[in-house]
């Protein structure tokens, strides 16, 4: 076994709980946001300081990373940590998500996915043992099987076909795995069919994967639906095994996920936002840009332990944002990061003391405040 | 005075020399490069990291800071020190170099200089005062008086009159400045006029600035022009006032410069060159571009003690150069602050040591070589 992973502590009369993964670059404590470093780098970071924001384990893209600098490059340079100077657990998605929403899909059968690259339009064709051919070169603690998500609302015709092919394609990816320090989780799809969601779970959980992820959801849904899809999922999967909910990262979600069992998450959100000058605060975010605080000595938070916190004034990053200058969106990208991050610290430690019902609440609470900017 | 120079060591037969010069913010020791905070910040580059990397001074400019973020504000939040976190020596331009060359000139007269904005082409003038008013609000170390460079060639009437005003000028900007806590420098215009260069030397000696510049150089003459207008400056100058030589950072022209005298020097070279992927090395420069280094794990420059090269490959550099990621540009920049800065290190230990003459003949040698790529 590449990982392990042991349950900590449960919330009684709830799915959630805190956790410890262990990878063979280190380990990582639960739940846990990731930060995604698409093409191997977490956008205007430095690795230091995205380990010293107290982020754990980051995502790569293989679809990404494969087109360029090409996986197998990133191999003969020793493989995505030593390549990106991360030598703490990395995860790869599989491409799946990428080459459906990304690339230009010429034509999709049970056997792969003909695609046009989106950066040069080079003609690909990958079936999942190509994925994991690709998350075997670049080297990931943690790599996903090869699946189909489906653009919602869709269907159910459409969802069962895609989640047909999805369940074939993880048998496909489990069997061509041949690296044994690598873990593969399988995803779990199935739309906003109940049904769907939980066959696919069970037949899922039948088969050896180290992990279980719940893919296609944070993909245009309700935030309502997004949750009862949760539910229908998440108390069909092992309890011993790591559950991870993809793509999401706005601070309710991540709050409402842990609370119904999942144990890790990734999104780009804190880096987009960073790079369009929004930082995320407590109760809601401020638009950096705005006027009101050209003259404002005060941090992004009173009170965060983020280095853009501790020795930047809104003004200063005003003035960046609007100069369009490259440290006005690393630094504004590094708060919100330490920010997600700290929010997964925060739900740890309340349920590790009990506490985390009352934690859901206060929180649910805040949010409910009026957004500052 | 709110600096002080000491001269600690002569090299016998030249004007060059190793010396401290002591600010309110600390100690620069020199031959020293200043990296460009243009608009408050080294581009892509955190304070820290540009410190890290040997910086004692940086430079920022008054025009683009009245421009924005607006000087006022600057000073409302604490003054250039605390606004940028960089509580080191900074050092301002005036802004007579950015209002001839950036700024869209309307008229020019002895009072002063009618321009529009670069940003959003509003309507200014600035007169001496104003740009020491602006200085005084940014409040870095050493301020520069307001002058009228003029670009090369140019017909000597042009460059009289040019250096009539500043002259002119010079004396104004000597009578509006008010606060003790900021040198004030005179600049040496003339073009490449030895008679120019040396009248105006002798006479901004005769006033009580606390350094002198010279300027109007490295704007596109022979380099060989820009040595010979030293050869005429310098001599000219007070040994126990720093000398700076303006907007000049080519490896060659900082040795050449330290021979001829010079103190210090400031150039957005080596950001510049950065954001374009092109790395500085011991004989040339790298264009990291170059399919050459896709595989190539070695670091910018074996040996180099920077923080690029303690961890980053060419391979992940020119990967991340080719992917326009932000880290491509900083990490490269940072490199190329830490091979200027270190090449001004070495000059003032050959100094400090006698051996400064021998260190000359040896980069002439290296200059010589075959550029890399």
């Amino acid at each position: 076994m590449a990982i392990s992973f042991v349950v900590e502590k449960e919330v009684p009369g709830s799915l959630a709980r805190a956790g410890r993964l262990i990878t063979p670059h280190g380990e990582v404590k639960t739940p846990a946001f990731m930060p995604v470093g698409t093409q191997g780098t977490v956008k205007g970071l430095r690795p230091e300081e995205v380990r010293e924001a107290g982020a754990q384990m980051i995502l790569a893209n293989a679809y990404h990373l494969y087109l360029r600098p090409g996986s197998h490059r990133v191999k003969a340079l020793g493989g995505l940590h030593r390549f990106m100077h991360w030598e703490h657990p990395i995860l790869t998605d599989s491409g799946g998500f990428q080459l459906f929403s990304l690339a230009a899909t010429m034509s999709i059968g049970d056997e792969g996915v003909a695609f046009r690259s989106h950066v040069d339009g080079s003609a690909h064709f990958w079936r999942p043992e190509d994925s994991i051919a690709v998350q075997e070169e670049l080297g990931a603690d943690i790599i996903m099987a090869f699946d189909q998500p489906v653009g919602l609302p869709a269907p159910r015709e459409r969802v069962e076909e895609a989640l047909r092919r999805t369940l074939l394609w993880a048998r496909r990816s489990l069997a061509a795995k041949t690296r044994a320090d690598q873990a593969l989780f399988g995803i779990v799809q199935g739309g906003l069919e109940e049904d769907l969601r939980r066959q696919a779970a069970r037949e899922l959980r039948s088969l050896p994967f180290d992990g279980y992820a719940v893919g296609g959801l944070s993909v245009g849904e309700p935030e309502d639906d997004m949750y009862r899809a949760l539910e229908w999922t998440v108390p069909e999967l092992p309890v011993d095994k790591p559950r991870y909910l993809m793509g999401v990262g706005l601070p309710r979600n991540l709050v409402e996920g842990v609370a119904r069992g999942i144990d890790l998450f990734d999104c780009v959100l804190p880096t987009r936002m960073g790079r369009t000058g929004t930082a995320l605060v407590p109760g809601g975010r401020l638009n950096l840009r705005n006027a009101a605080y050209a003259e404002d000595p005060r941090p992004i938070q009173e009170g965060c332990d983020c280095y853009t916190c501790r020795y930047y004034s809104r003004g200063y990053l005003r003035h960046l944002v609007l100069a369009k200058e490259l440290l006005g969106l690393s630094l504004v990208s590094l708060h919100n990061v330490r920010f997600l991050v700290r929010l997964m610290e925060s739900m740890r430690e309340a349920i590790l003391k009990g506490e985390f019902a009352a934690f859901v609440e206060k929180f649910r609470q805040e949010e409910g405040r009026e957004v500052e900017a």
